[in-house]
């Protein structure tokens, strides 16, 4: 049985990062913890429409590993599917942007999410509205770099400084959220930074995805 | 230029009942109003599987509509693709769920919706709060029937009249909304009966879609 | 049979601004729009006091035309009189703050406002409060310009810009609304200069009436 | 100097029930308590155009008050003109709605409030939505009966019994208000059955402008 | 290294049940899960002072095992001391209330709570609005039975089925939460008879605190 | 009998600072009002644990006062023990924290709030959330100075006076509140400076407390 990290969208390079952001916690896991890629997908998640159309292969690419399955984790942070998935599957499925969301709100009272792109932002609000947390929300605001583009270590890592401090001192965040699968890397070095705790949100649906393999086994 | 409203199941009976139900207002519209069949639909959209299911066909569909259309209507109560649609037209795209809502928003305080199942309210409840108008929700009930299990229409007005008659008495609704475009037959008679404003949700949307196409000469 | 648009002050220049709004739309329109100016209304509506003052005699101007109605547009951004409008009449009736901000609702995630004064504000959270929406709403911010102010052209259009650019790129608004019935002149630049939607609320307002007489055939 | 207890509506009736209600206070408080009738309002004030028609006589009627006052109670449960004496007057004002709930709030948890009709239900949203302060709400139920009818006791108080029973339990109150000037006779006895604080708004209104009026001592 | 689970009151009988509760958890732990009962504490925690009597000796408590703690668990439904414990403690620290919500969020839509009195409900809806997820609760009812009553199992599982029918078909909860440590026994059997979700508070904590144990690796 | 203003902290200096503020209200009040230190606080509360540990020791003192109390005000702006005081006590209790709140609710839209550490803001939003009224918040801003610090009142001033103009200006306030019961000198000159009301908790607090003891008569 395995925790399965579905990266829905097609960059082996995201879901290398992924593996790598979860490998720690593999010594502490019930199960195994696999990080896959979907095929299927688009480089990368940008836009409303690649959230939608992965739904389909996904749902697809679940339903032939429900029976070794533990547990499902959705690693986009659009949450791609993750109702349906639920509706589909018989074990636990996490999505990678509620867990990041309910992580921080045990890790401070207002969050902050730091976005790729102003585009992806609506689709947050969206989000955060049908969770109903809201009134949690500190700030979300963007790198105003694509998947792609998160690959220039330096320049990111500069900007996820700069809009970190800015949601901290300005928007009064007391917790940060990386908002996209792809800053895997950066949480430690900005934590730091930072001083205040920041979520990697792949890590975050993963420890829960563990947590709820062990609460299966009291059914 | 075509005020497109887009089935995206793939039940003719409804889309009938769809294009009856807007037919009066033809007369009062600046361009024509053409109801469709999403072919590739399943014939009642009734899981969230169904949902994002649709959203590809329906933005090819739509594509393909793009330079004879005025606007898009999307006839189902759960909006698929909305958001997708309106990030790849140049068109005022409107959702029957959504335009019901801010439509029922000006006819009373608080609305009830009738929902086909049980099923369908969490998905409604998280439009609603990705809507950011909970607070005007009076109360959500299903009628406990499938799509197709609407067209036993002396039954579906039973339950109709049961279940709004609860909204508008015990959850103090004051205005009420058909919660899917299989109710279209039953608007008038469901008004009459409760005293209170009933919503049609393709007329609702196609209405406001009619004012959208007017709107669009200022611009 | 007349759509009626009512100024609720009595600014000529105001109700000829509506006038040339609203023009373009009347090619699409199934009726005549016709604006209209009340005579005992103030110069402008700038205080709770106005707002209030102005409910009864606009009340009996509407109740001489409710027998050659087919709708009402209140077009005063503090929607004066609305609710009392609508216990009155038996055609639709549209307020031009609610209207603009239902419409801006599927325009965009977020709006911002854009106010004539800082103490127009407090009446609209009031009113968005009521209204439910204040989830939605991004900033609301002044011009500190009077009703009567907004004459000096080059002034209020370099106000609009740059009040339009820090609600888009503080208050991270994705669409703005213009606060005011008496800045029709400028949405069409402001929305070419900020490269969001801009909603002029009288048009909004029409347009929703237009589409509501529609609806009107379907009952 | 006074604290003016200003009943919006004519029925000199609902004045003396008001008068005696505040009675008991006056030992307690550092300037007379005076109760006055709009001789210019309507008998009851049961819809949005009386709500709406009394602001401007009470706003003239306090004018000539504001020298002699220390403090004025808008003492109809529609509050109007509330934020328009603010703006008039130096004085605290203090409406018997908005001090109901805010001496609520510090009672219980989720108030409910019995009100005269179900019309006045949609107002009283509107007005708990523009004080933000709708989670705290459990319910707001109708006797169902107009301001004159509340003058057959017997009739009145099993309604308030009812009423009041059914917020407590079904709505799972534990505060409840009376939703109307008209009902201060049976605030003790409604309290004394229902086991659960019942708060007059009267009374709660004028307690606050008490205070008030010692508040403004220290400025 | 261990996961602590403290039961703040003093009922061995308790904390054996927690015990139970989360034994089958221990095989899929990174470390040991020791269930500890504070001394100091009352029988059951039934108001506003037991909750905050119970801080400060669950402070020392939970110093003394500082050294040696994975994370820690407060385990009473009134989340006695949790935001003073994380100021206290460098690991993760989770509330038996606030876990439980934050699962159920994943689980269902609206949630409703099983209380042990309607005494527990005014402090359980203080806490749901400070963790700001309002939006999500269907409804909150008492069984009426006090701590040390729920011993009577036949009874408590008579009202549990009950109240828990009136959460899903009345308030429409799509998964119910037990809101008391002391209903461990009974989850199993009522989410069976209920068919929707039923979430034991202690289980989801501790839960959640394994997936934090495994996500401190990371850091 | 007395009106009874704890404050639950050991600084004699921040006890003289509240006898100061109420003391122009002693001629208005019906009853003495006594200002009294709680010797087991610690000389300031900055942390949860600071607020907690302080109920037990101010509920003992609060018991051997009940008899000659007609009211108490617990004179923290964490309102420590609110609601366990008033479980315990059978007169009004307010708190200064909520108190404030509310009366700021009938002086403006907005408030803002000046707290003494940012490491207050998160215990602030969790209380506001328990009240609430979040929609209502303009923004709560440090002062970055501990309580001991107020007492250099240059200084103190100073920052008074910028984050006010920032909660003004930026944060959009049309109210402040001053979240801490050592800022009492200030009230008056920061008012002036800002040109809107401030209110000083403790005195909020006592005005309302004088209303409930004159309301009381009533019972």
């Amino acid at each position: 049985m395995t925790i399965y990290v579905i990266n829905p969208n097609s960059s082996q390079l995201i879901t290398d990062g992924i593996d790598r952001a979860v490998d720690p916690m593999r010594s502490a896991a019930p199960v195994p913890i696999e990080a896959r890629t979907l095929a299927e997908g688009p480089p990368g998640i940008e836009t409303q429409a690649h959230v939608d159309g992965v739904v389909a292969p996904m749902l697809a690419h679940c339903a032939a590993l429900e029976e070794n399955a533990s547990a499902f984790v959705v690693a986009c942070y659009s949450d791609p599917g993750l109702a349906a998935l639920r509706e589909q599957s018989n074990h636990p499925v996490l999505g990678i942007a509620e867990a990041s969301i309910l992580t921080a709100m045990t890790l401070g009272q207002r969050f902050g999410i730091i976005s790729i792109l102003s585009t992806s932002i609506p689709r947050h609000m969206r989000y955060l509205g049908a969770m109903g947390v809201m009134d949690r929300l500190a700030g979300d605001h963007p790198l105003e770099l694509g998947v792609a583009e998160l690959a220039d270590e330096t320049r990111t890592f500069e900007r996820l400084k700069s809009v970190g401090a800015h949601l901290r001192d300005t928007a009064r965040a007391d917790v940060a959220i990386l908002g996209c699968a792809g800053m895997t890397a950066f949480r430690t070095d900005l934590e730091t930074h930072l001083g205040i705790p920041v979520v990697e949100p792949c890590q975050a649906a993963t420890a829960m995805a563990i947590g709820r393999v062990a609460l299966q086994k009291t059914r």
